[in-house]
């Protein structure tokens, strides 16, 4: 079974350039975020009814990788892949190219886990979430 | 007696420039709301505990003058002055210069109400408050 | 004659949420420039070939107005108009509702200078822009 | 010879918290970036006429791990280490403590890389910052 990828687009707005007339280097994280954001709502999952369980998800571990850069008014292409679904934490993996090209501009991580809001503790992701994330899973354990 | 005006640097951020080589024109907002954070830290003023009585102070209008660019690197002198207590609102007027020059950046407003975290409806502002503004206040109505 | 509208969605990014659960009020100004840039591509205007002629547009003065919060997941509907072309300064209205409906989150303005990259003085905006603003404009002078 | 830590004091300001009430997890990568521009000034290491000279430096790769939350108004002591420095890149450490504690934040690190304005190929990292890095460096390759 091939494993699916998500996809969105993304513009990058002038306030996101910095005075090297690129995109500054924290701002691929947001991107990174833009897609989880949009995969979200692709899935149908609800932050807010997840709040209201007392869960959150704090990020753990992030990483990015530069390989070209992006700039105003460039269209990017952010593809987000499951990499790995754990009982407690969820692996993101991302790239994004310029829109229409196979070039690479960065590619990177970002790792989750689910913890309760109460007790800040991490804890088991909810199965109706699982469930959903599988069709866009490398892999299982 | 004469108003105070209550100062303090900020250091432009690489990050906070565009690819114009200047610092956006949005994060003059921040550098406002900079110095308002200072200012409540020096007057002892707690939002947690203006939070735990119920209370938030939303935003109701803002403007920016721009007179001459800032850059990356620059030190920034943000001045806060009351420009005006009302019942239920606080306009606080700001001006940014170039540390140790009397070159006018930016200058601007910010009016703030006080209101129920509970209804959203404003509401008085606290006295203890109103107190603690008073040194830096021009107008008292 | 009819003034033109011109209208873009933006979807509210968790980041720019702040900790009262709504976007940070700074956030408004960077939606109003987002619309300006998706117009400026509408109307084919070009920011590369602007500066390769030795002109660029700072921001000499923006206000916003806020009527009610915007919140994370929100989709907005962000609407410019042409208030008004001088000589050298164009001035933009926004107006921001949630989408699909007549409510108004917030309104403000910004006035644009044409400048020389060179001189860093005031110049006259260039005719081929003007005649593509037109449409848009409430006010000739 | 023990190696030298520099170190830089950061306010938690309100717009870098988001709607978990926690600093957003992207603004720590700007926190990192704010102590190595205050090393730079602290070594009196000129970007400008790093520029002048036609070069700049672009990031590789960064990462960051989260400990724990920072929130509003937090006092955030942020340390920078030369983890290395090679012949056309250098890879700076940083952790985040809370202010007087022992309390680890995050941690992670940044490699950047010497390159030409003109080409954008990788470079020699010039000699008289190679040498102001040296007291602050764990390895020398």
């Amino acid at each position: 079974m091939k494993t699916k990828v998500f996809k969105t687009l993304v513009r990058v707005a002038w306030v996101e350039t910095d005075a090297a007339h690129v995109v500054h280097f924290s701002n691929y994280f947001r991107y990174f975020e833009r897609v989880e954001e949009e995969f979200y709502r692709h899935l149908g999952f609800n932050f807010s009814s997840a709040a209201s369980r007392g869960l959150w998800f704090p990020r753990v571990e992030t990483l990015c990788q530069y390989r070209r850069p992006a700039r105003f008014n460039d269209l990017l292409e952010v593809e987000l892949i499951v990499e790995e679904v754990r009982e407690k934490s969820v692996k993101y993996g991302f790239r994004i190219f310029s829109e229409g090209s196979a070039t690479l501009l960065a590619e990177g991580y970002m790792i989750l886990v689910a913890a309760s809001v109460q007790t800040g503790k991490a804890t088991g992701i909810p199965k109706d979430f699982v469930e959903k994330l599988k069709p866009y899973s490398k892999q299982f354990l």
